[in-house]
């Protein structure tokens, strides 16, 4: 005998969690048709060469690589790299801006921890441009994270957005240019660490105390979202890359209120720069204001180009990620969640009685009226068809005896509430009883 | 700069293919759902003494399995392991009969080839009891495939059924039972290779001519399925294995009419025996009467313990599985499905102004009231957003400029009439015009 048993680090739900889990699921989806994305599904496996064209250091260490016959296959670690190879290879198929969303597993075997998963799922939208792609899609962008948080219930979140160009041109003005990677990382740490701390760690860079004051009452302008662009406007600062990111940062802004997102949950701010080294211009995350400790669960931003390790074609795009696993995960840990039902079945059919004809029948008639119906189909005792029906969270029971045939009568019985409604054995009767209730 | 390529063996389809994918995969889910199945969603990776714990042989070849560390890792290449395993583990946490459904994708490192798939999703439902399973359970499953061949279209198609321990019964009278697994396997194969060379295979296993007869005769029994089982009955085959499973097979084929299933969807094939060993009782193949070359496309059957290699418990169970990827790759190639729409969008908005505040607005609208509306936002000529939408087969395109603005008008026009309809530039009447027809 084998110890049943699943590996640390990949999430397997009981019943009620996973009808939960693919609910969210499905809202994230409903919410990225909303938007006219179109559905992508790739391959979990894709050749290493592939894969890892771009790959390096921490993440090619985390991947799940093997040989099997003469080829070095890899499990996919993000969908974003299986969608640049997709772009590329049907490049002439496609009809741009490419606007697509995924939802689908990727692989890191992290160090197993509570919390971090090594299998989980990514929902993702991407908006590709042939060439070019306007600001305004950037604009775009902030409002389907807005549909999409709303539709999951919560209300108190902020998006959060940048641009990178401001902070690269003010490391330009500063003669920083070369280590700016570097002092985003630091940057971007802010929230964690603290402003001191930051200060230090950039004091080890190699910047000067000046320098690092600077980019502090930079990075820490107060204000609206207006009041913030204004005084970035009023530092002068002299550098084409910094004017052009204030430029789009500005008009991204404005456009992201028409797009219907109100002022209270979209904040300018200029920490963020994400860890990635590719986003070029405008960055988002996103934060549940009363769980900031969740950390963003919303995260994206715009790329110059997509593909570069597959084709010539300069493919800019803009784009956000979810990961779903670890989000459900946690909010599901602090009950922030709740299922519209916890059942698949609308109602059970309890049978008791020897020839099952008449249940059966009734079940199709149901199923036929749109209803999903399940007929307990085992001989056991009445209390025990109940249990299973309260177990499953299954909201309506109807029960078929000698009784109910006799007197062409059933009790629909409502689970939660107890009340119990007679009406004509009749699939009509019951659906009109059951249907605008479930 | 690397050449961008899928993996042979590997599906990834091109947007408006994907979209009918989609649709097809949520049919078959929407089914299931209906019968009250519960969602499952298990790992892909999984330790390889858990996935291997029965397998060997061919299957074990063409496993995906690897080390990561000091762990041993295979990729699932069914979904029924999974299930036995996690069955097992959850026992205590499990209602039964625990009916689920799963659709998710397998590997299995086969010979590359034309149709053959390496990567699939296999859509799988199973009832599993504690202990005991009614045999009116395996009434409902052809009820399942019935509603679901029907949802994808299909009105021509044959679900065949068949008992194990009728054959089983048969060999055991002939004294052939430590053959029987097989024989089976060669009558199996009736359909393909026709009834001589059965014969001829079945005499190089050791059986007399005589034998070699009277199972032709048996499998070749001929009338409706009411007369095959009379047949059957007046056989006068003492043997218990053989009454069972014909009392079973003749309960079945009585339920499965009260399920709603047609007469002539439904027919007792006593060639059926389904290769694999684990089957038990019941089994079921699904063929489309005008395209027997696909094989059959839904089979399944009853086994009588689930999880011997995971638990003590006793799991017996009845379950179907469909192979998506390979079905969809032949339903496409001969253009027997088609999609209920080929864009995400509803409508695409065309904006032809500098400012983009007004079409942008009316987008937010048209999504608050459930249509699925994309804006173009780049700047191109308007032959070109005409062509997206064209390329898209979005069904309706709504262009805003100057005149619109002005006039507060708007016409829809219907991409494939090449219909306009001038309404009022307000949600509402939009809405009115368009959301009936999508």
């Amino acid at each position: 005998m084998i110890e049943p048993r699943t590996l640390p680090g990949f999430m397997e739900l009981l019943p009620n969690e996973q009808i939960l889990f693919e609910q969210i699921k499905q809202k994230i989806e409903k919410t990225y048709q909303k938007f006219g994305f179109l559905p992508l599904d790739t391959p979990v496996l894709e050749l290493s060469e592939i894969l890892l064209a771009k790959a390096g250091g921490e993440t090619e260490k985390q991947i799940y690589r093997f040989q099997k016959g003469d080829t070095d296959l890899s499990m996919r670690f993000d969908l974003t790299v299986p969608l640049a190879k997709y772009v590329a290879k049907n490049y002439g198929n496609l009809s741009f801006p490419f606007r697509r969303y995924q939802i689908g597993k990727v692989y890191r075997g992290e160090k197993a921890q509570k919390g971090r998963f090594r299998e989980f799922y990514q929902c993702d939208i991407d908006v590709i441009g042939d060439g070019e792609l306007d600001i305004i899609n950037d604009a775009e962008i902030p409002s389907v994270i807005y549909s999409l948080i709303k539709e999951l219930g919560f209300e108190d979140f902020t998006i959060c957005i940048n641009n990178r160009k401001i902070l690269n041109g003010l490391f330009e003005s500063l003669n920083q240019k070369e280590n700016s990677v570097q002092i985003m990382r630091v940057i971007d740490k802010i929230e964690k660490i603290g402003a001191d701390k930051v200060k230090e760690e950039l004091e080890e860079i190699g910047l000067s105390k000046e320098e690092v004051d600077k980019i502090i009452d930079f990075i820490t302008i107060q204000g609206t979202n207006s009041e913030k662009l204004a005084k970035l406007e009023s530092l002068g600062i002299e550098n084409e890359n910094f004017k052009k990111g204030l430029e789009e940062l500005s008009t991204v802004v404005k456009y992201v209120k028409v797009f219907g997102v109100p002022e209270e949950n979209l904040k300018v701010d200029l920490t963020i720069a994400r860890g990635l080294d590719y986003y070029t211009g405008t960055v988002y995350e996103t934060f549940l204001n009363k769980y900031r400790e969740l950390g963003s669960i919303c995260s994206g931003g715009r790329y110059e180009n997509l593909a570069e390790y597959y084709t010539d074609k300069k493919l800019p795009g803009v784009g956000i990620s979810i990961g779903l696993t670890r989000l459900f995960d946690k909010l599901n840990e602090l009950s922030l969640i709740k299922a519209e039902k916890y059942s698949m079945a609308d109602v059970l059919i309890i049978p008791m009685l020897e020839d099952m004809t008449k249940p059966i029948e009734l079940a199709n008639e149901l199923r036929k009226n749109d209803l999903n119906t399940e007929i307990y189909l085992n001989d056991k005792k009445i209390k025990a068809k109940f249990k299973y029906a309260d177990k499953l969270k299954i909201p309506y029971v109807i029960v078929i005896g000698e009784d109910e045939i006799n007197s062409n009568q059933v009790k629909i019985k409502n689970m939660e509430t107890g009340e119990e409604t007679l009406v004509s054995m009749n699939a009509e009767e019951i659906v009109k009883s059951i249907k605008y209730k479930v």
